[in-house]
């Protein structure tokens, strides 16, 4: 069997952690900000040390490519290297350099594969400046146009296109250009299921479907002390009211139905006037399409009978809508064959958070691999996953690749 | 009977809501900004111009003074011209020019008065910018030393006393030199009772007591499609929460019991991330006390209740409080018995609103003269009041000064 350079690894996942690093250990390369330049840059030169063979596409994935000795679709893994404004170190980093880690074992012990072997990170898979989330890969899978995804503009209006250009990758490639032969993502949990569980690999079958909604509320600004409460039209109220709903509703539906208010705003912001205007989010996921349709009704038909008691007007704007996916259930089993061989433990799981791989699964057979994330913290500075478990899941990750890709 | 200059009042209201003048027709003149002093230097030169003299105070409050022809008291009327960041023209300023309407009127006729008549306008009466509101009339009257206000910052940590001294506003006299003999204000209801019911003067009883408390919560911020809903620490959720259960408290209690949740601010305020932090204000107002302090402790209790479950920390920081004011029964008489000499419909009422008058009721006598606002919006840049209704008011204010002042 090939060992994994343990050390490397933890080196690399450091040295990539120093760009954009913020304080409490966390980083912050929003997807195409020059902290993403910096680490696209970092990211590349290894690739191009390990000998890979470099394809940068029209939307900025980047994609190594290590030779086979046949002309075959590749074996492909990887993830993604922007992060959230309070991003941890792990998050997509984690798949992304254990990827060049599998290569690195290859070109240590001098293997060869039938196929070629790629590593890939795609572009913009937070989704934190610019909507959708996981656009590089939707793209790669075909599920976007690219003026589609050039079009979309960060809050200061600055476009995915204009800054692809400005950072400098915007590449000639066709995305989609390579189609794998297989996609297989190593990633952090990002929740508690495993470390509360004590199990070292999660064997992921499936991916929560995403609903991303942003909602802008009109009301009227008035005096908080002279306006009675049966005459407000209070904007803020409504954006309130739908933050409890939605905590209510996900409890109400439970499985692995969630819903969060994560970003809110008032206008005019002042304590002693009735908000006019308020613009808020709501995330909801669930592996049920049904279901999470079902959650989507509910929302908007709460936004619906509050506006009209409240006399507001709502305007709805869709930032990203994902059905759930299901992986491929052969290669499912190959993740959870390869790690019950190393004697990890293992827990068949959906992942609550969208993944590049969910995309990838539209073209070839795609799995995932899960580490603990220790209590279950992620998107956050104090994101945290114990070196042995990331050298356990790099571990999995290459014995499954050297399978997939076929030693000669 | 004296006469007021209609024309002239409008046209005052016209010119000074042309500084800081905002889209839409309203007014942004922020305590001791440069729109701020803009407005107090063309008010100021308006008073020069009628003869008045001058008294600028150590916190910025402005007091011009017509003498009489005894040596007594004077007889005090006087507003306020700082605006919230999306104010209307007359909240606060009507009062103030129609103060300088009525020593117009009295050098126009040659009318001499027993006692003098002083015009005032106080300093960040909104509270907009820097808490707590009605500082200018608080410091007059006692309720607060210099060094306290002077310390107070607003939101960039720019300083009550720093700012005073840039604009030039702090002056040499101490504030509450003058003590007056009585005092009255005249404005805007800011709320719907007058229009809503086709009265012309509104005979202001007594003034709301405000309650204003800014909460910070501490939660955790994690995954939103990864995180149960059990196991999260929603800082928003609570601040949410709290915006609907002080809507359901206020129609609980009825009566003229308020409540606005008017700011609100979500950290890092991400789409797919359960929000760490949370800020926001609770504005509560009553004119019973113990119904104030029932609905206060009502909003902490549910705050410590939502606060435990969620597992979040919160610390409380109260921006104002004031206790309800009862203004002089006699004085009070005397709005409705002036302004029913003129024909006008009368009703009387609380104020919703804080006033400067409630800081003045310390000192001395003092009522409160309300004109309607047309569909009770104020605090907006749509505020109007009719100009009929302007002139009535101010008339009213005339009469009643020049009953208090004495004609010789």
């Amino acid at each position: 069997m090939l060992r994994l350079n343990d050390g490397q690894l933890l080196e690399s996942l450091d040295r990539l952690a120093g760009i954009g690093a913020i304080e409490g250990g966390g980083c912050a390369r929003l997807a195409l900000s020059d902290e993403d330049r910096a680490g696209r840059d970092l990211v590349v030169g290894w690739m191009k040390e390990l000998g890979l063979r470099l394809q940068v596409d029209a939307i900025g994935n980047v994609v190594g490519v290590r030779p086979g000795t046949e002309d075959l679709p590749p074996v492909m893994t990887g993830s993604h290297i922007d992060t959230v404004r309070t991003g941890g170190r792990y998050d997509g980093n984690y798949g992304v350099l254990a990827g060049l880690e599998v290569v690195r074992a290859l070109n240590d012990a001098g293997v060869k594969t039938r196929r070629p072997v790629a590593v890939a990170f795609f572009t913009n898979e937070e989704g934190a400046r610019f909507q959708p989330d996981m656009m590089g890969s939707l793209v790669y899978a075909g599920g976007m146009g690219l003026n589609e995804a050039y079009a979309a503009t960060d809050k200061d209006g600055r476009s995915v296109g204009d800054e692809l250009r400005r950072i400098g990758y915007l590449g000639p490639a066709r995305p989609g250009a390579i189609r794998p032969h297989a996609f297989v993502e190593l990633h952090i949990e990002q929740g508690p299921i495993l470390d509360e569980e004590k199990v070292r690999i999660g064997v992921v079958e499936s991916v929560q479907g995403i609903s991303w909604t942003e909602y802008g509320v009109n009301g009227v600004s008035n005096h908080a002390g002279t306006t009675p409460m049966r005459l407000r039209r209070d904007a803020g109220y409504l954006a309130a009211s739908v933050s409890v709903f939605a905590r209510a509703l996900a409890l109400e539906m439970g499985g692995d139905q969630v819903a969060t208010v994560g970003t809110m705003g008032f206008r005019p912001n002042l304590i002693n006037v009735v908000p006019n205007r308020a613009v808020f989010t709501v995330d909801l996921r669930n592996t049920d399409e049904e279901k999470l349709k079902h959650a989507e009704a509910r929302v908007a038909a709460h936004i619906a009978e509050v506006a009209a008691a409240e006399r507001v007007e709502v305007e709805a704007r869709v930032l990203a809508r994902f059905e759930p996916v299901i992986f491929d259930a052969g290669l499912v089993d190959r993740v959870e064959h390869h790690a019950r061989a190393l004697g990890l433990g293992t827990r068949r799981m959906p992942s609550g958070a969208g993944h590049d791989a969910q995309m990838m699964q539209r073209l070839c057979p795609t799995a995932m691999i899960f580490v603990p994330s220790v209590d279950g913290l992620s998107h956050n500075v104090k994101e945290h996953t114990e070196p042995a478990d990331l050298v356990a899941g790099a571990q999995v990750l290459l014995n499954l690749m050297v399978e997939l890709a076929g030693e000669t």
